[in-house]
């Protein structure tokens, strides 16, 4: 049988490494082709050591050669760059899985405030599939270009989605807090990401306007049927290496609404194969789901207050990237979704 | 000069051991008495190895004992021990400040609610002060019982307080979001609690009813001049030793009230000898006070959602605990507030 | 095709978990049954939240419901029950492999003194194969009982025989210095593998007399063609979950044959499935194996000292533990040695 | 009276800012200057965010303004630049505490091979005394010029050199294996110290030549009263902020010098005040001296090997750098030794 054969375009850095460390093992397709400005010319065990038999040698992200060696890209870039490899590689006739941000947020607006740039290639936004599996996934079966969900909206949306479609809880007032671990700030050289400066520390940032807050609204708006919609999103950075942790509070329609939520959510979710529902009086932690594509969400209604917590756990490598771009191929190919994900 | 004789009954936790590290180099006392049941008879250096020197033993916590050496008791218990310690130990004349949760709820009500329990001294509730210097100062300096706030209380008071106070934020709809190190349950011997159940998770925990919830919204109310107030309070669990972040979430009467809250805060905190109000743009980082009897407050208004987004870290042993427990003690001995806590 | 029926007696501490993760996606066999008397009527699911999809329930420990339901038993049990387990179980047909110590020492009287109590079934020692597959793999082939090496001696180990058998550095004075991650204590509910007590702590113990001193002693000398050999072995808490790093130090025959050390691992290591040599230079790291079945070795000559230095790397709880004894199993069934093991 | 006033010169680094620390609550003496290239013009409030109430500004190293301001500049800077600063200060009557490695050996072939360059300020090495208060206390009251010894050679030195002094061990043979925390390496931007790259990874480095190594090797050997000693140092990166764990192995000279080797150091130690010996059978551990000045110092012999095996334990920040370099500042000025160090 004719394997698939895939490039991850940007290898070099977290997202990239997570991606290889599962393609090498996926039994569906070939990894051919890893390209790195920084890296080129090196076989990928020389830059990742715990894949040190891998002899694939990084090259110069070169459209043409990419497209030579490969049917699908992932491309785990900057944002900013979907003009110099998703359009390209697109019209090459390879279909591509962008792991930034670039297709994301549907208005050119939104993108253009909070990635402060014009959009890079604002005539492929229309065919763009959002790739959350669980509300997308007909879209992404016949998908060319599909843009992975950020980290942080994976975890706030897979927990939020259904109780706002079943309308059991207001639109107005969420608020979501999360917890996220340094990786989620890619292999960037900065002091604040330094051992000692992280090690022992526990602190927000970005609390207003962080850039996964529009895609985050977008979503939610989709599909509570509203045009607008507005939350606070507050992202934590705290010493662990993988996982996030988000504990979101929604107002309940009324008290028979948020006693059905965990419900709602079982039933959501019951034949996801990555979608864990927790039993009542459970929380998320995420040590349970790091190194794995599972996303575990725990429910609870406060009568106290009338709100609806949620609490959510994924790997932001994972669920939260690499294993979540995988899931979108897996469809894209028709095969298992789960192939290569266990 | 005679110096105050000070005990410590119930010694051997991490607040008991902070208290010790606090009182052993403060000028102005002698700690003369440590109690506890497990250690009675062991030299302090030797239960803790950080003051091998110390040389002071450990006695069984006996009342008549204990008021024969001390002036002044802090006690480090677990709650429920009022009438077994507080009551007798005033009684035969000492002052008493109690870091345990006895004295801080005014409503019987509620503490037998939240702690499952009938409250073991009713009669000193009346007398006791909520030992949280920068509002009850005034009462602190001639209070015999002083009832130490809890550790989230504190973190979750101080950046709160002020707002409320000015009116600038509305009452209802207030979210606080925390973060703690594991010190903060103690030296408690069970499985959840174990370094590689802790490492690399993040969770949270009784996100409905947590013990501290009742005494947060007390003080809210208080300075907000209602009857009662309903808060969500979120504590999380996180793999550092020491430290408490909390966000926390209040709607802003209006936008122009939401933009004096930072000034609001500086003014409210500018002659307090350990609360840093932070600049415009600063967030709290737990980093910066650990080891320290510092609240470090952060405070920005979200015009997107009209939410004055607070930011507040504190060492849960130190201002969250025996720091402010001895910021106590130098009030109410008319010691300069900061002695002993540089 | 008939699989393969495994049961895991004493599956619920961390190297009994490690175990049911690889044996839940073995191809080639089905894990039938899983023993705790602690949580015996629970199903693993519930036990470990990683695992919430598994539906076998834990049993009490039962030899002859174990033998009615398996073909094979891993005992992940403390050491000194096997009489209790490894002796009925194989009277009764089964297959052993014992992660415990019980069957690690040729030498009743080093059992005795270093374990504390009299062998509990000294008529099997004879027959028990030690399972370091590296050496010991064509009579593991044909073992009823094969005892799984500690996790600090297999680190020290394969660093060492090769360079022994080929009598390139003398036999006195190995040093061995060795560091581990908290889940080599199991789960241990005492109050030294707290987080407040692992987190920001370095420190040695046992460092005179740890139960694998003799075990490491006894594989060395049997390489070196010795009867007795002394070193010193130190292992150091440190504050990671998994990975044990081993430093060891052998003194060159002379310069030539410290020279050919890491030449000679090489070649010895060539064929391995699970053994990395690393190039000249480079130094092993836990955090490339950890979650591997990997051990990674690194070697320099020391021409200052006349010394060969070793480097070593495994996870404690994979090729420590429960992944060499798959790895065992796998040479016992006569499949590829690395099956579920990638 | 008039206060000493002191100088910080490369003030902005790990060493720097702990200098700070432990300066600002010195009661005799007055900072007056600290330098720094890149953070000129800030004060140190804005750099440090723990000293935020520190309104001191960093200014640029110019030796003649620093020298107009001080009387004593500690120098806090990479190797190498003694005669930019060392000998200008020097010259204009400043006293000197260097805290890097310039004036730490005494030979400049040794010098030049380990820090490949030529020694930058020979003319100075004669009259550079070594700052390890233990041992050169006499020499530093009278110096104008104090090498501060590095925080590896400080943990070694201190369990080794009554041994040797006293003839109990042998000169070959020694080993030492140390493991640092990660501010061990500074503030210094590379890939190898994020985050993500420390924690849950353990490793060695630079195990043949480490820049410690001529220096440990210098002081064994004059303590010896030997021309030439070689011992091999194996320095591992570990994942906590502070401290430096080395045990070392020694050979006793025969079974009773082992036997002394601990009341010896005890007796070596008695009235020193920043060094505390540990009883038979207790070992080092950095969580009860970090933050602290203190070296701890654990003893056992092995009679199995006949080795006198080290455990000791220093704050690498503190009692490493700039708590002895404060320590020798007291001693130079005749204060009491551990005058703002408690």
């Amino acid at each position: 049988m004719h394997k698939l054969r895939v490039a991850i375009v940007g290898a070099s850095g977290y997202s990239g490494e997570e991606l290889l460390r599962l393609l090498l093992t996926h039994p569906n397709l070939e990894l051919t082709c890893i390209t790195s400005r920084q890296e080129a010319g090196k076989p990928a065990g020389a830059v990742f050591p715990r894949h040190r038999e891998c002899q694939l040698r990084f090259i110069q992200p070169d459209v043409d050669q990419i497209a030579a060696q490969a049917d699908l890209a992932f491309l785990a870039l900057p944002h900013g760059l979907a003009n110099e490899y998703a359009a390209p590689l697109l019209q090459r006739g390879l279909k591509v899985i962008d792991i930034s941000a670039d297709f994301r947020l549907r208005s050119l607006e939104k993108y253009a405030r909070y990635y402060q740039s014009e959009h890079p290639a604002p005539e492929l936004l229309q065919e763009a599939v959002y790739g959350l599996p669980e509300y997308y996934r007909q879209d992404i079966r016949q998908a060319r270009l599909v843009a992975c969900p950020g980290c942080y909206p994976t975890s706030v949306l897979l927990p939020t989605l259904p109780l706002l479609k079943a309308a059991l809880v207001e639109t107005g007032g969420i608020e979501a807090f999360s917890m996220s671990g340094v990786t989620g700030a890619g292999r960037k050289l900065a002091a604040p990401f330094l051992f000692p400066e992280c090690n022992e520390s526990l602190r927000p940032y970005a609390i207003t306007g962080h850039r996964h807050l529009p895609e985050i609204e977008q979503e939610l708006a989709l599909a509570a049927g509203v045009k607008e919609l507005h939350i606070n999103f507050l992202p934590h950075l705290v010493p662990v290496n993988r996982g996030i942790h988000s504990t979101i509070l929604m107002q309940a329609k009324n008290e028979k609404a948020g006693e059905q939520a965990l419900e709602c959510l079982q039933q959501a979710y019951q034949n996801e194969p990555f979608v864990r529902v927790l039993g009542k009086g459970e929380l998320a932690d995420t040590k349970n789901v790091t190194m794995t594509n599972y996303c575990e969400i725990g429910c609870a209604y406060d009568p106290h207050t009338g709100k609806v917590i949620l609490s959510s756990a994924v790997d932001n490598l994972s669920k939260g990237a690499a294993g979540q771009a995988l899931q979108n191929l897996n469809i894209m190919a028709g095969w298992p979704e789960d192939c290569g994900l266990r």
